[in-house]
């Protein structure tokens, strides 16, 4: 019987105050252990200034200080290698490269995306960072109506190394629930050998 | 009324003998302009080397030498800024990153993308390549049943910039045709200018 951990990830993310800058805080992930240590901890790279066509202009910078970092994978026999983002930096791929070198098995992507660009743009980027890095993909997302007239587009999702999509837990709050599975993980790194035929690093 | 202009990109790849070795040839994608001048050429640097679980061994370096080096996108006022990729570099983002950072609006993937990948892997990385750029992709593709057991995904496409399917050829051969607009580009960059955010080059 497969034996089973529960990882909790606070927020996505989890303002942290700037120490330097009270105007400010760190949009941050953070990932806690079964026994309620902070396993890893990300700030937020890539902020979110875009002037959405849905009447919504989005300044993150104006309140939150951009990380510098690629965080550092956790890594830990029993949950295996786990790889922090937020949000936007999905849009990113080569944030996902650098976590993938670092050995990653799990990316988490847990995010607040607009329905107007998640309608057309959430799943199928996060389908790609599973399949071009053969990772599993854990995406926690806001759902629903938030400040009067911004609309999140939920879908939490959990998609597998291949890219099938494990859960989706729809545009109503809720859970979605899936097995990691590391022979899975090593059965596609078997069929799909990409990441050893990496070039350009 | 828009002017219009024909590309042809001969074969994906088409062999190009190597000087020093009678054994092997580069995949290389080759660019024609109207007036039949070679545009642009690109020396396929990623090689397929995986058993597919379908019953085909695929050892492309047994007689492809790899190219090297990221290609140079080719520029003009008529025809825009175009790069060359082919097949199975499109599981590799950074490829189409170094692209985007020469400028390009076009991102060309000639393909003969496996049946048994393509059914699960082909649009969603074509899709993911136009998004996360905010590039035209344009991906002729082999179909059908080819050296008596492999078979390849067809399904030629068309992709704006935002990540809308505007050509799907299909299973069957046909041809598939879409307007390049230099207006939708420009609309799809200012709403979504992730391009100007990235912070790791």
């Amino acid at each position: 019987m497969a034996q089973r951990f529960q990882i909790t990830i606070l927020g996505g993310g989890f303002p942290v105050p700037v120490a330097d800058n009270p105007e400010k805080a760190y949009n941050t992930a953070l990932l806690i252990t079964p026994d309620g240590q902070k396993a890893a901890q990300y700030q937020k790279v890539h902020l979110f200034d875009v002037d959405v066509p849905d009447g919504n202009t989005y300044q993150e910078s104006s309140t939150v200080m951009a990380g510098t970092k690629i965080p550092t994978i956790y890594s830990s026999a029993s949950l295996g290698k786990l790889g922090l983002s937020i949000c936007y930096d999905v849009r990113f791929p080569e944030l996902y490269r650098q976590l993938s070198q670092q050995g990653a098995d799990v990316l988490f992507i847990p995010a607040a995306f607009t329905a107007f660009t998640g309608k057309d743009h959430w799943q199928v980027l996060l389908q790609a960072r599973a399949i071009e890095n053969t990772c599993y993909v854990i995406a926690p997302a806001q759902t629903g109506n938030h400040y009067e007239r911004r609309y999140t587009h939920g879908h939490a999702m959990i998609i597998d190394p291949w890219g099938v999509i494990l859960a989706d837990a729809g545009s109503t709050p809720g859970v979605a629930v899936a097995e990691i599975n590391p022979q899975r993980l090593q059965q596609v790194r078997q069929q799909m050998p990409s990441l050893q035929h990496r070039v350009f690093k």
